[in-house]
């Protein structure tokens, strides 16, 4: 990846010509199948812009609860895309609501003008904060149908898509059927520096590209980045390994009397009695992880291998915990 | 209340010289327990002030399920205010949430800077998409206690608080204790043509004058409204028959095999299988209702008369409802 | 007016059915010769309202010097509105740009995506900052084509379009000829307590109702003011006499060695050596006056007789200013 | 560079760990005579981040006219950052106002609470579209003093500070002395793909690393951007390289009867009569240059030879311009 970076040839990405960002872009776009692709220097500043392209000031936008552009992001889908959320029960399992209850949550459409109106759904799959749960295609069809008898857009928070698709054995442009958007991050799981995209119509790319450039996010010859991403695309399969290491880590802690929940993808939540204690004590140990919606997460990625993880659960056995 | 319209005092009160304003302000300081208030054109803005003032951009608020800042407002507490909102069940009772379910939407304090912050918890007194339900004393001081603990400020929609005030015998001071700001009304039950306040520290009034006078309501030779305003005050007693007439209401609905709530105040809550056809027979028969949280919402006030009452009964009799 | 006030027939103007606000609106669109008209607690709303339905967020506008929008809404036409103003010189004459200046600033069209765009060019008739200087309507009609050829739209701050249509000679509609919008106000020089309107096409008014409501500008039975505004609007043949006692000021002034500037409407702007040892000076002899773009602003209206003019020149003279 | 970039150290840069971008801040710091400093994506995110953290809502800011901030951000200084701006005039010398000029535009102090306060002067050194100008110290001194006299914070945008400095015989230090934040650019004449820092004390930097989070500019292993920000760095001396090409192409411009301005750093501003004329007409002889201000825009970089510049200007003379 290093040396796909230093051999990246570039150009001034602000007046759009640098040519890996285009490849990039152009497979990117491919790959999610939709029609165009933007760059963005990150998965939050995707789903900021595709969030401010979609609402007009005041709109409600559904999220189920936890979701990322509801906890993680400082609030900016309200204050700066100017959304007021409405968060859902995982109702329909694990990281989704039911299709009914978006239909619940949406409400009358054209009602009087003092109305608040709901006009966009956010799903997020995998879902982070639920454990990197994986929403079914059948589902994920439901779920768009609901929304758009509704009358509502939809934006697909995709960061971790490519393991979505790879536990599914599906193609990532089967799980964006409808959506009028997806962002999508090279970084975290597919292991590239940093980089994210979006992606929609050609109409929503150019509305998106200059929001990216109102928020400091053009960036000049960015190439070298991108050149990392494209490395990162080919990787997407190599996921599976992460999933099996995952599915290690929580079959060893169960063994050692944790109640961590199965992974579905590259994330193991375990629920713990108390949560600061714990990270505590395991970092004492060297071993990394992160609270998230109450519980302990551990995130399985390409360079912690099946010894790491057995080196893992060996520590945290003499550590006693939980 | 017009003749003290067509007579009263006035000044130019952007440049805060009208001095019927400023004896309103001053009285309703006083009757609600608060340093100073500020005159404002609408209950909507005293919140959407209030919370302008408190939140800074992304911070995220906490406030009951169906709250009025949440549904009624069009938004403007995210988008304008810059809040991110986070709807609390109201598994205290209606209208409001356990102190612990405040505590537990708050989260830690103090996380690293990439951290959603809670400053904030909104409360409605009484909770006008709960039915005009009260929030007595004691639960209001847990809830306080609760918020203190936490680091969070209190904002208080006391739209309503007149009528919270008079179901619990008890002066609308008692009702404020601890709160950071509160707002309240004229118009509604007591009956002005319109008005509001929006009352707090001497410091929290003068932020609040310049966010005002930002939104465009700053208005001039206003005491004409503020005369009426007073004269709404001295009504407050009064309410008690709103209340009566409401449970009047609320028994004969019952008896014709309604499953009305008990009102605690002057709103009368009817779960019905159809809203929008109740809603069209009603109108039908010439009795004015809206539709609120998935209900018929029938409000009392001082023009409808207990037999008033009777002949909306005896024509949903008639209508056959529900 | 107290009476007209007294006895208004009103209704629940946020649910829109109060009937003499409805009146006001009608007939002030027709005088203002415009679609629809919107009643706004101020003019500043009214502006406000105007500024955020045409702008998109970091559209340029560009608006006189010194003009309402720009230095006396705190702000609100950026934060708020959205916009990025270029502020004009008066080189077209007092209050006003050349058209070629307007054509000037407005840059290319259809520049790249990364370009800041012009979209909406403000006018202020008359221009309260350069002392109520009225635009002829041969000079609004180049402006207005000069804008239309620059694709840009146009808002009129028309708060005293009643004072530039009384000088001229002409309906107030002869001078909102061809702009998108226009904000007038009742109270100032007509004298209503407080109300405005903000008045464009019905589609531009549906937009403006829902920001109203946003804003928290909608009032419930409002008619008690809007009575007042419609005996205002019946009273805009008089404000020749403010003109004419204007005029007798700024004589008197000059006779008393003042450099005070000749008045087209009811302002009069004198310029002096120290503007707060002036104004201190003034209001010692009860002579109310207020700093207007580093001058002494001088307002006449319907509550000084041209007696009163002769007395405050008496004090001003006996005072030894300037 | 390129290797410089395929070797960092790297990690994760919004848990704020990156080695290589911490030792790019400290002596970014350093050289900017700041206490902290910030990586930021863009030169435009690093301004956007300094206003949004100096403005309150509605704040005005001075800036010379055509500064980056008012006219090459799309506007965000006033939406997003909610600041009103106040364009001055460049009339102490190309690109900035005279300290006279700046304490007029700043207005009275304290006026009451609706009056529009001013609290920020943006500064731009280099000035971009000014021909690249240089401010020298003792101007930059005294507008300094002036701004401190008038209670105004003051942002250097300081993209090229580096050519200031070069021109100067000064370290960049030199030229932020008193300065409340300045941002810096390594992409531009540095030569580095792209990366930016904005400057402060270390309150300042941490407001400013939870706005950068906000607006989606937190990256992740961006050591590999740091380091090639670090090695432009290095180059700041070789940027006298650049001034002296630039005097060459404006000498040979004259030559051919061009009026081209003299530069004082790397870029030459030429007038011409019909700009987009001129503009094809260089690009049909492949010479590249961009309308800046009404002129044409010339920029010298480490990537053009003086051979180059000969050539051009060989190219300009047979194609027969201006």
């Amino acid at each position: 990846m290093r040396r796909a970076m230093a051999s990246a040839e570039v150009g001034d990405n602000v007046i759009d010509v640098d040519p890996t960002v285009r490849e990039l872009e152009e497979r990117a776009a491919a790959v999610l199948g939709m029609p165009a692709a933007l760059w963005t220097p990150s998965g939050t500043m995707a789903n900021l812009i595709a969030l401010s392209v979609h609402l007009k000031r005041g709109d409600r936008f559904l999220a189920p609860k936890n979701a990322h552009v509801l906890n993680n992001e400082l609030g900016s889908a309200a204050w700066l895309a100017g959304g007021m959320p409405e968060a859902l029960e995982h109702d329909g399992g694990p990281g989704r609501p039911k299709p009914e209850t978006v239909a619940a949550a949406t409400g009358a459409r054209g009602g009087p003008y003092y109305t608040l109106r709901t006009t966009l759904l956010c799903l997020e799959n995998t879902h982070n904060a639920a454990g990197g749960a994986v929403i079914p295609p059948h589902e994920h069809a439901q779920l768009l149908s609901t929304a758009r008898q509704a009358g509502l857009q939809v934006h697909l928070d995709g960061a971790r898509v490519w393991h979505a698709a790879v536990a599914l054995g599906l193609p990532p442009a089967a799980l964006t059927v409808g959506v009028d958007s997806v962002s999508a991050c090279f970084s975290k799981g597919l292991g590239a520096p940093a980089g994210s995209v979006v992606a929609g119509s050609r109409e929503f790319v150019e509305r998106a590209r200059r929001m990216r450039q109102m928020l400091g996010g053009g960036m000049r010859q960015i190439g070298v980045l991108a050149a990392a991403c494209l490395v990162a695309l080919d990787r997407v399969p190599d996921l599976a390994e992460e999933h099996d290491k995952a599915r290690r880590l929580a079959d060893g802690l169960r063994e050692l009397g944790w109640s961590a929940d199965t992974p579905e993808t590259n994330i193991v939540l375990a629920p713990v009695a108390d949560i600061s204690v714990t990270l505590e004590s395991l970092q004492a140990q060297g071993v990394l992880a992160l609270p998230m919606a109450g519980k302990v997460r551990f995130v399985l990625h390409r360079d912690v291998s099946a010894a790491d993880v057995d080196e893992a659960l060996r520590r945290i056995k003499a550590g006693g915990h939980p």
